[in-house]
């Protein structure tokens, strides 16, 4: 059986203005690739109502999972959980059990619990709540949506959450073999080996050293560990005749 | 007028599998945004050819300017250049400007000029060759696509070129406020303020300090740089108080 398969769906004007460095995407990655989960796409969207629904829609049609990063407090550029909603066509307001959980928090730490904090309660009906153990305000997975905060702190504790209840397929075995050479003398033996082992996916990824010659860390995957292992020390043996 | 608009492409399994973190994205914002050019998405697809067409089509439809990074070496993974002519209908083949940049090259350093490094050489019918002033290689550019490698360094060198010979709009002024509260205080006053300057755009970037409490970051921004300092020395008299 195919591994499931997922998207991620950024959003946030901060990435795309370059004042932040993602950190969710790669953590994410991370951790569906452990779990045996594809990750087939990720888009970086900016605060904007139109582009998160129709990004949403587009993904959740074409992958089992998608999960969403950011957008999610209570200031007025936090609109992802409307559009979640209006993606899906379910209605969305403050839900008494969202309710429930923040004026618990907020009653132990001392906070008021005002109109814009209320607003982190709207949830759209027929969600399920994703626990935040860090500031208490929820995420929710609505239909293959799974939507969480972009503080990594809490979004890398929602990420727990969600896996712990995701069933994955066949954790993927990866290799790496750096080899010292330019890609162009790795090309050609690399490339009969990927034709040989279609069941393998075979990645050459370049770099350059601080004395200004070429690298590739070339990396073999696949759910047959014996396979993968076999075929990296094929292709080493290739470059150290 | 309004600012050009872009949306880049990043092709590459190695982000999508959580293996590299990425730097692309990073820089070309930045980049983007002091040349005053609105980066609206950001798409990471992994090394598929359907995948690459399909994004490739849809994004060059919607933005002014589409860069690419990754997938335009000499390996068999590398396709980029054959998904964008296939996008374009354009026909592809090696062209002679290539490979004569690449023979000249290959024959100051010593490297033999194989059929794999041979690839690189394939540019589409109509394309403008990008400079690479690294490893000789070019990237390209066709229609509103421009097409460029993964290497960071090798990229950075070619988003120069490409922007030296772009008209960005006017520069976007950014103006940060700290402010040592939970977003749940800095709400209030800061949606009344966006609703009051519509022609500016807020952000509120939370972050967690290591004893636990929360902050935020506030990110004005505007062409008008006089309006966007005084809303930020507006909302710092407002927690000032």
């Amino acid at each position: 059986m195919p591994n499931p398969t997922a998207a991620m769906l950024v959003i946030g004007d901060e990435i795309l203005s370059g004042r932040t460095r993602d950190a969710n995407m790669y953590h994410l990655a991370g951790k569906l690739t452990a779990a045996g989960i594809d990750l087939r796409e990720v888009r970086v969207v900016s605060d904007d109502r139109e582009a998160i629904i129709a990004a949403v829609k587009a993904l959740s049609e074409t992958v089992d999972h998608v999960f969403t990063s950011g957008g999610i407090g209570p200031t007025h550029d936090d609109i992802t959980a409307d559009c979640i909603a209006a993606a899906f066509g379910a209605h969305i307001d403050v839900r008494a059990d969202a309710r429930a959980i923040l004026a618990a928090h907020y009653a132990k730490t001392g906070t008021e619990m005002n109109a814009a904090r209320l607003r982190m309660a709207r949830i759209p009906d027929g969600a399920e709540l994703i626990d935040n153990p860090v500031s208490a305000a929820p995420g929710f997975t609505l239909g293959n949506v799974h939507v969480m905060a972009g503080v990594p702190a809490i979004f890398q504790a929602m990420v727990e959450s969600v896996l712990a209840g995701l069933s994955g397929g066949a954790p993927l075995v990866s290799e790496t073999l750096r080899i010292d050479r330019g890609e162009g003398d790795i090309a050609g033996p690399l490339g009969a080996l990927a034709a040989e082992f279609p069941t393998l996916s075979m990645g050459s990824y370049p770099f350059q050293q601080p004395d200004g010659r070429f690298g590739a860390n070339v990396v073999i995957r696949g759910t047959d560990g014996a396979l993968v292992r076999e075929v990296r020390a094929r292709l080493a043996d290739v470059f150290a005749a």
